[in-house]
């Protein structure tokens, strides 16, 4: 929570980042040299050059032993890897269910001691944009992508309540440089926000098994985060700079137009059906 | 949401203003013109001169046929017209009852797609001022014109779940150029802040049947507003400058100055019986 | 609360039954009897024979005057009078609004203790069949005249908070000899349950303002009464008796079948639009 | 809801029962035969001698078209296949995870109406056995087996809000002939009990997405039902009878006892720490 | 939870009962010789004979050392013993403040697994006669006795959270042979009810700090127990027969009779002020 | 409310200060002049020089006759006396049980109309650190004074139910010139924000019985005061400046780290046994 002074020691000995040739791996990956002496990264794409602080290590999320060997000596680790976008079932099985139960039990053999899981707003986007939520409404995933990220949370609970192995959900807004639509100034979460929602989740004395939306200090909000307070997030970036760049929404939208109705946007529309055709 | 450019074709075709000529209506009447490319602008009382876009029409609520054709044409509603004061109830009747019923049925035959209704605080002004409610708490009226707003509330959440028609019930504090009195300090809304009101309940995407206590980002707060944030609305302003200029309130008054132990303020006094007296 | 004893004293001195002539005010008649030295009995129909202890009076709620007179020495009403189907508004508004007002205006002004408020499960007809309600949550009236009860429920909470006019509004579901159809056992209210849930709200030595759901014990329950609990109503009756008497509803039927989809069964169907055709 | 007369029309034209020759399913494959023409009865394992209404299938749902055969001309489907305690992930993941996926994708393809989930009260194994929970209580599996029902929880509440596919989760007490210790005296769901579940899940007419806790009317509660009310269910049968014939818990045991501690009892241990011994 | 079997051996070795000699402290003795091999009673007035299995002890609560010899070889504690009416604060501080932080201090330092305490629906006696609350509802005493169980349920959560003795805080409401008044129709609870509440609160594996009200199934209830279902107390007995032996109440009683306004009844009055008349 | 201006008379004639000469009682001191005509300090240690409209009075809060003649005259106690830190229980209960019944008996003897309370962030410390509470949440002490601070709370509850006497109980949460460990950050109240929220709740025009934390802005908070937003009360300060003197935090402490796994830090190890070793 307390700022870093230069001369103090680096809390964390060694960190884990998973998929960080991703969007949001390539942003937050300086940041964790900062807090920690070593800093593990690990995807399945090329990863370019390592700093003196860092460990490349490519792996297979669903390779168990490969994730096994991943945790040596990890103190926590910011899980972003898997597939976060919908996909075709099969493939999100092997990458965000298989990979995630190897990544938790892995990480719980190895002592790791917290996690800070890439969870998504999809696990409720079929609430309607009409609806404010808090981080205790029960799970409405609005895609197949969703649904497995519920596992995640669902699998980081029993973690927790079984092994003490502590778990920040953070459920990622749109984190990109700007909004390009009118959902995205309500879902915007910006690449600092979302680097300061990591450092908090990371830096908190205790956790426990805490869900943070990710976003930013928007105009409109659909995520109300008061039961995460004791996190310390403060979003300093907000969509308002952007409002104007954006293409207006249209107002008075129909009942019928569903991807403007429930939270998740188009994502709802993304579903099994629709890769069928 | 978005801000709007001045290149934008205007979102919304026609926009009609009922009440146009009261203390709100005067003040709003302005930026609807900004915002749709035909405003029609009614009352019962003179509007004076009709600016390009604008249409004047005379109609009084309570007639019928007058309200439908006010409705030919007409994307959304901002009906502030209606009584806004206590007034013997056969008043009260005719202009918040059965003019709103008629405002709806028209605006529902025309296919109107969204109406912001002027409620009022005064639909839960019976809570004590040691309360803090938000806009799921159960109604408790304050006097009879309260009591016709929780009629115009309870209809448009019929005409909504019926027919789809959206409706913002805005429950509106005390909107003036300056706050009067102690109690008006918690109760601001400053113009500025009613305008921007009606602008978030204009432009959302969908509000389905939402409600919001229109009122200024003031210190002291009865009111929680978390369930509309889906609406956008920041105050801009506050009644924290005009605390100097109001008559402070006193300290520790007893618990049978009933003006000031309960939210409605002297509104509470103003029923049926005071009028017989 | 305790049942009494025949040498007790009754313990209404004068009771009021308006709507006396209707299915349920012939129910609740005699009992009345029992309860109070004299009963007044009021409608616009014919109310046959007086009982020794009656007082049949003729009177339309819309007549202010006519009700004023009601009211003489009267210690408490069971206000069944008025509209209890769908109807086009301006006959709703006169018998349900008017009349309603004119009731609790005359009841306050000769000091009136208590009234049991015929309300109607169709404030809240447009919850899902699917989601149970208690009585806190915000009204979802199904028709016209479920928004004018949602009137009088307003109103009479004024008249309590204002005045100290106690008041129960009793939700009536469904009181008929028999259920008749499917969503009838859900909603059934024993002739016999109906008369104990008048006796709960009269005996009941504080009852401020309270709200009831007035149902027998079916086996499908929408509502909850456990915040009405200390009126100490307790279904005798139950559908289940009659459920091999009447149409077995269709199991899982299409989202489009909106009576089914709604507590409000087809009063659901039955508004302004409907009477238009 | 209702009960059936001889003569009814049955009112389901096909079922399907997956896990057909498991515990349960052998408990209320009969009573199937009552309730529609043909029953399909399925499963991996032996299923005797098929009655005259029935279809017998051998189908392993982690092959998805087997999946989808079975889907043929079924109206709902009774899904209690797969894997009822835990296991090793691998195995969770192609029977729970793997098979139910295929098995809604199907569904959703056939057109099937609603399926009666077999869930299991291990998704909210980690609450202590000093609280009562409801429905809507966060999710806490006290083992993999349980975080696979939170995945098919969440799953078909995607199939729900997707595409209307209705579901019943019913998280399923202890249904054995008898409880066998202190801890099934609380969880204890006898087969009659637990039929009587399947037949309110299928015949109400709207269900949506409910979730009903599977328990008889036992004198210790973990779990409250209210959110369900609208269902139907009331159990016949209690585990009070049976107090005296299983051994006594140890009253006031130490907090480090664990397996009395979580509601979850001894699957709290059996997490895959213990397989790896 | 189970019954015993005769040929069990009793579950607790030693249990002690403070109060013994009181009205309640009577009715509980002989049952606790079931449960026990050896009981511990106490008092600071004469408690008759002793059977074999008890073992008597004078002893002021208020007298440390005494309190701390009570607890030698002690299993739980069922703590009756105090003041259970409204008295001047300098003896309530003595017997249910001093007193019952000696008997929790000895308790702990004793190695005493669990506490049954007296607490009393008079630390809730000032919520108004027409409002229903549980055991989460924060405090409102009525008196200054009261006030001094709000103490030991503080107390106890105290203990229980540092220390982990646990603590069933039994919330009594009119424990008498007999209802005598109308408000004892609600407030009434069996010695039978009573009896059942302590074994419920002694024999459940685990309670960690448990709240119960401890009331008879009467008709009217003001208190819902369902957060402490997990104790497993079912009443038996109920106020129902009683109703027509007790003086009628009046309904529609005026707000200020403040006795009959208030859960507390005539306690309300006995405070301070009343006492220095 | 409002500020004052130089010609407004002060509101309050004579203001009560107990506990004048402790920490927080030297920095209100000086305020309260502002406020009232005379200021009565008191308290058992030396208190300096009296300003001229100071009166000073040497008065332990155990006698009950000097307490009753501290408030002679009064309009409204700012009460800081009595122990605010871990002591064995017979010191704590002289000073903060039997001090504050008197002082509340002599305010109401007396007819003052309102108490500023200073309660205690330790009547909820053993929350743990990863919860966010409200001001309803039930207590939940973390150590014998703030059980003792639970009392009082409940003790002002009483007096306002019962005699109409108001309290804001301040729960004060760590108020010194500068947070001094990374606990601290969260809980910390500057001497500014405590004088502002004492200010809030003698100002506000009515306060009931108001619970309010009294905490600054800081960054990671634990404590919600929705239920308090009535009183006007706005953090000015934060700790986020001191972020960078304080000693960081380690993150990912274990869960056998009491100290920093509940709020009340080191508070939750002062209890009884720690007194004994």
């Amino acid at each position: 929570m307390t700022s870093m002074r230069e001369s103090d020691p680096k809390p964390f000995r060694r960190l884990l980042l998973t998929g960080a040739g991703g969007n949001l791996g390539r942003q937050v990956r300086p940041a964790l040299g900062q807090w920690a002496e070593y800093v593990r990264v690990s995807d399945i794409i090329s990863l370019g050059e390592a700093a003196a602080h860092e460990e490349v290590v490519f792996a297979d999320l669903s390779d168990e032993s490969a994730v096994q060997a991943l945790m040596h000596g990890v103190d926590a680790v910011v899980h972003l890897g898997g597939i976060s976008v919908e996909a075709p079932f099969p493939e999100l099985l092997e990458a965000n269910i298989r990979g995630t139960y190897h990544l938790y039990a892995a990480a719980q053999a190895a002592g790791v001691r917290r996690i800070v899981y890439a969870s998504s707003n999809h696990v409720t986007g079929f609430y309607p944009t009409t609806q404010v939520i808090d981080t205790e409404a029960p799970v409405r995933p609005d895609c197949l992508y969703g649904v497995t990220k519920c596992f995640g949370e669902a699998l980081s609970r029993y973690y927790f309540d079984r092994f003490g192995l502590e778990t920040v959900c953070l459920r990622i807004g749109s984190s990109f440089e700007a909004p390009r639509d009118a959902r995205m100034l309500v879902t915007y979460l910006s690449f600092r926000d979302f680097i300061e929602a990591v450092r908090c989740s990371l830096f908190a004395p205790r956790v426990g098994h805490s869900i943070l939306y990710g976003v930013s200090d928007n105009r409109t909000k659909w995520w109300d985060n008061r039961h995460a307070a004791h996190l310390g997030f403060r979003a300093q970036d907000s969509s308002i700079p952007f409002e104007s760049q954006v293409p207006p929404a249209q107002p008075c939208i129909g009942a019928d137009d569903i991807a403007q109705r429930y939270q998740g946007g188009t994502f709802v529309l993304a579903g099994p059906m629709a890769s069928k055709r």
